[in-house]
This record gives C-alpha cells, structure tokens and sequence, in this order.
C-alpha cells in the first residue's frame, strides 16, 4: 500500500495577527491533489491537527471541512492522533463514529494498543503523551520522562506484532538527534525529554509529528517526521514543506513539496535598503515577512512605513541591536514630548502607539505640564 | 412509530459552581431505561444540548458518552436540533459521519428542508433560528422578527409534505402562549419574539424545546414542549421533569417522569426554623435548595450557618426584605468595625465575606485607623 504522511495542520494559527485560515485551505486543496495524484490508499496525520486546545469556531469548521472531503467524500482511511497542541478531549469526540468509515481517532494511550490493520501493515496510533500517563498506565513508578516512558510502550506494541504485516509506529514527540525550529521553542527539547531513536528500530517506519522540518532527522532511514503544512515561524523560513508518500512494500519514501499561497521569508537588510525600489521590486512581497533590520538608528514610524511596501510583516527585529537611550537622548532637543514617547516606544516595541495610546499619552503629557506650570 | 422527546439538558450547566454534570448523568440513565422500557424507535432531542457555546472538556466528554450510548451502543436514530444555548458550528462538527449511523444533527437552517423519513414519519429538523437568517434564506426584506420568520419555513415545509405520512416538527423557540420559568430570563419573550402556535397546525406534532416547563402550552393537542432534563433554577423547583413518548399511529403521548439523584425546591421559613432540628429534619436536604429567609434581622454568617445543615443551598433570597441601615445603625455601638462590615456585607450580597476579603477589610480599616490617629 501507499499512504500520505503528513502532520503539524495547526489549524487556526495566526502569525502576529495574521489568519492563516485561508492558506491552510489553500495548501489543503494541494494536498488532496497530491494523494488523489500519488494513488495513497491513506492518510497519516501525526498530531497538532489543531493550533490550540480552545480553536475557534472558525477553526472548527475548516478541520471539519477537510476531515469530511478526505474521509467522506474521497474515502481515504484516515489515521489520526492527537498533537500536544489538541485538546485530546475535544479532537476525540465523534470519533465512534468516525471509525464507522475509517476514519481512526486516537488521542488516549490505551488506543495505541490497538493496532489498525489495513493491507497488511499495521498501524499503531500513540497520541501525544505525557510521562506521568504512562507511568499509571503500566503501574511503574520509575517512569519519570519520556525516553524511559517510551520503552514500555515499544516492548508491548511489539508483543502485538503480526508477523508478515509491516509495523508502522504514528506518533507525536521529539526524537533525539533532530534539529528545531522556533516553533517548537515550547517544548522541553533534549536529554530526558527526548525519545531516543534507537528505541524505534523495531518499526518499518515511524511517521512522526511535532518538529515542523522534515529533514530534523537528517534522512534517518525509518524515522521520519513529515514537517509541518505551512511555515509557521520565521525560523523555518527556509524549510519545504510538503508530504511524505510512503510504499510499504519497498519501504520506499517520496518527500512531495507543497506551495503555499503566500510563503514565508526573512529579509534582513538596511531600512534604506528595504525601501528602494530596485530592492523591494525583486522581492516577494506578497509573502509574510519577518524583518531583520541591520540598521542601529532610531527610525520614526517604521513599523507603519515598512508595511505600505511589505503588507504581510510578522516581525521585525534589529540585527545589531539600536542605539537606544543615549541617542535618543542627544536628539531629545529636537523632539517635542510625544515625539520622543512614540520613537520611543517604537524603538523598545518595534510597533508604532495605536491611535488609543497615543490619545492617552496625549492626555497624560498635557495634565503633566499643566501640572508643572501650577 | 414511538419516539421519545426530550430537550434542554443543557450539559455543563452549574446551578450556583455546584457542578451538575453527575446529576445530568444518573437522570439520562433514567431516560435511556424509559426508552428501552417504552420500546421507542427513535430519539427526539430539541436544542440547547449544552449550555453553553464553548463547553468545558468535561462537558464534551459527557454528552459525546450519552450520544454513543443512544446511537451507537443502543441503535436509536437520533433527531437532534441545536438550541440557543449550543454553538451551532461546535455541534455540528462530525455531523457528516453521524448521520451515517441516523444521528441527524441539525443546526443551519436550510438543513430543516431535508426531512429525515423514519417508519412514515417526516422528521423536519429546525434549529434554533434568528430572524435575520430567515430573511437571508429567503431574501424576503421584511422578515424581521420570529413571529414573521416562521411562516415562510412552514409554508415551504408543508410543499414536501409527502401524502400518507406522518409530519412532524422538531424545533427550538417560544410559542405565544406559553409560561416561562426563571431559565429563560435571557430571552426575550412575548409579543413579536413568539411563534404564534396557530402557524403551526399544519404538523401532526410540534417536539419543542427551549421552555423547561413541560406543561408550558397548557395541553396543546399537537405542540408540546418535553421540558428540561432537570430542574435548573429555584423557578421550576414545583415543575415535574421527565420526557414525552409519542406514538404515530395514535398521535397519543405520554409524560414519563424522571427522578432525579437530587431534587431542586425552595424552602420559604424563618432562621429560626430552618435550623430547628423539627423542621429541617422533615426536608429532603439532599436536594439543591432555593432559601427564601422570612426574616429581616440582620443574621451573622447565615450562609454558612445554613449550609451546615443545608449543603446544597443555590440562592438565598430574603421574602420580606431586610432591615437595611437604620437597625444597623442602632447595633453599631455594639459592633467593632470589621463586625459591622461583615454584617452589612452578609445582608448585602447573602453571602460571606471569604476569607482574603476579610484579610484586605481588615487591612483597610487598621490603614484608616492609623490615619485618624496621626
């Protein structure tokens, strides 16, 4: 069989107030295109299907969406866990109802052991998990971390082994030896919190969520984690994302780019830079940006001005640190009391005052100096 | 064919942080043993599943349980509406698998014009509506309250009548003519915000909910609402809870009681005989319990008076007002300053100060003391 291998959706994550609702349909529809294209017989979807354990209504509906066109409309088995970032509780309800048209839900421990048996693999679905869980689950109080956690579950999954069917472990943690991306900046990462590979060699394959870049396993042979559907940080800027296609019986794996509607991407350059023509016309400036200005300065207003050229700016930060309180100092003559609040305010946030805000500092300077001429 | 209407349970809901999900559970025992006895070949539910547009995890896990329970382990086909209370787009989330099983989960409009056809009987689902979706759906300008929304949707209904079937309408508002009871304060009631009943002839039945009070249209014929799963305010501790089965041969219906693990009811009495060991041991003080105090004197700590003979009190309300400021006035002299506060609070808000409120009064009369020494 062949099966699509995917994880981190994060349905319903916004980047700086950015809604990624729309691109998340959008680079869906792409991967609908590549398992109908790629002939699976179905989808892994290793955890973080959801952004957060409260999603929105809007959320809701856009993973309800996608979940009915894969299972109900192109009848794909769907094998699902939950993710760190699910709220196991809710991404579970429905779910004895779902497997009615295979459509597999695991959240809980226990359910990992249940294997899914579909064209001779087997499937085992380990939920996201804490150690604390596995402890009661084995009656074994020196269970403390996840790399101790992990063996137990191994040694019993194996005992459930069919011989002749391939063994494929989905799950949700890190493995030890993988890079990370800020996205995961979260997570306790290394020593005992990290699963040792060498824990996972039992399996054919191990379809795994949680780090968004595929390659953090550096072309581990059976260890695999699928990245995420979209960059969601500036620090996976230059990750491809995409799928993995994976055939059981060569135990083959086709790594299938996906492309974003809008892609993700840091420019670190000088204001003066950033805001001439014959740089910013060959940039993509259709993309979600994060900045990175080399500048020291202090720059009035950069925030506002940077986003008439670049609409989609998600952070801007300062590669070499500003020139703060002393120049602001040196150039305080010349500033008026706001004046000198808003740059300021903008060198210290990196975001120009609202209207509000500016109203209120407004408000406060004028009772300050009507104060000080009493 | 015998169906069972319910509605209005309103899972998660807390009467006064005493949580009633375990009462919600042991009464919907109740109410599957009525379905099974009763020999019912479906389930009725008419909105407001939960109480709430964002239930709690624990809330979501309990109801997902009932519905397997129904759906899944007992077969029943389900009807099931959403009310006002519920988030239409939360509880529609797996509808497309549900239905696969007949649990019809109905929450947009356009979708109570696909009647579900059970054993001759048209079904047709309503949700919980606004006006303004009305007038959306059928680009009619002058649909502006319910009264006037309601007509069109019949009068499109009745076009799929089918000859020789039972018709019957499942939905979620208030019917002019109707009692209310202190659950449906929130909404307006009356006038123009009111079906009139006389626009809905047309059906065989009418399974309402969104009143508690199961006797609400006082022995309509054909339009019933089945009441709350429980008493949920002091204002239905008198109302008998249970569920209606219907027959659609006969078009007869019964009223099956439900006993609840803990009744509701008010008690109106003085403190002194609310705490005679004659009284208060003839009451079922199991039962949560509306205090209507005869009293007007000041009582110290009166709540947790009560509530060591009464643990489940859910509002304390004074029958005869109390004597404000003036008898107050008269036992100052009596009173130190954290005493009086105490005691004004108490008549105040029926309840006692905790224990950091005390700590800060406390603190704030030693600070206004220290002050009028200096």
């Amino acid at each position: 069989m062949r099966f699509l291998h995917t994880a981190d959706w994060h349905i319903g994550k916004k980047l700086n107030d950015f809604d990624l609702l729309a691109d998340q349909q959008a680079v869906f529809e792409q991967l609908m295109a590549v398992a109908q294209a790629q002939q699976v017989d179905a989808i892994v979807i290793a955890g973080d299907l959801y952004d957060r354990a409260l999603p929105s209504e809007a959320a809701v509906a856009v993973l309800d969406q996608m979940l009915v066109k894969l299972n109900r409309d192109l009848h794909y088995p769907l094998l699902v866990i939950s993710g760190n970032h699910d709220s196991a509780v809710r991404l579970r309800t429905g779910r004895s109802w779902f497997s009615a048209t295979q459509m597999y839900v695991n959240t809980q421990l226990a359910e990992a052991f249940t294997p899914i048996e579909l064209d001779g693999v087997q499937f085992f679905l380990l939920p996201y998990f804490e150690p604390f869980a596995v402890r009661d689950y084995f009656q074994d109080q020196t269970i403390t971390n996840v790399a101790q956690a992990i063996r137990p579950i191994v040694t019993k999954m194996k005992t459930l082994f069919k011989p002749g069917m391939r063994h494929i472990l989905v799950s949700h943690f890190f493995a030890a030896g993988s890079d990370h991306s800020a996205s995961e900046t979260k997570v306790n990462v290394g020593g005992l919190d990290a699963v040792p590979i060498d824990d996972l060699t039992a399996f054919d394959y191990v379809a795994l969520g949680h780090l968004h870049n595929h390659n953090a396993l550096h072309g581990e042979p059976k260890i695999q984690y699928s990245g995420a559907l979209l960059k969601y940080a500036v620090g996976e800027a230059k990750q491809e994302k995409g799928v993995y296609i994976v055939d059981t019986e060569t135990m083959q794996r086709e790594f299938v780019p996906l492309k974003p509607q809008h892609d993700l991407l840091e420019l670190k350059a000088s204001y003066a830079d950033l805001t001439d023509p014959a740089y910013y016309q060959k940039q993509d400036r259709d993309a979600y940006i994060g900045i990175d200005l080399t500048d020291t300065q202090v720059i009035p207003n950069v925030m506002a001005q940077l986003r008439q050229i670049y609409p989609r700016i998600i952070s801007l930060r300062r590669e070499n640190g500003v020139q703060a309180v002393k120049p602001l100092q040196q150039r305080q003559r010349d500033l008026d009391p706001v004046s000198l609040l808003k740059a300021f305010y903008e060198e210290l946030m990196q975001t120009d005052l609202t209207a509000d805000q500016l109203k209120w500092a407004k408000a406060g300077l004028a009772a300050a100096e009507s104060e000080q001429k009493q």
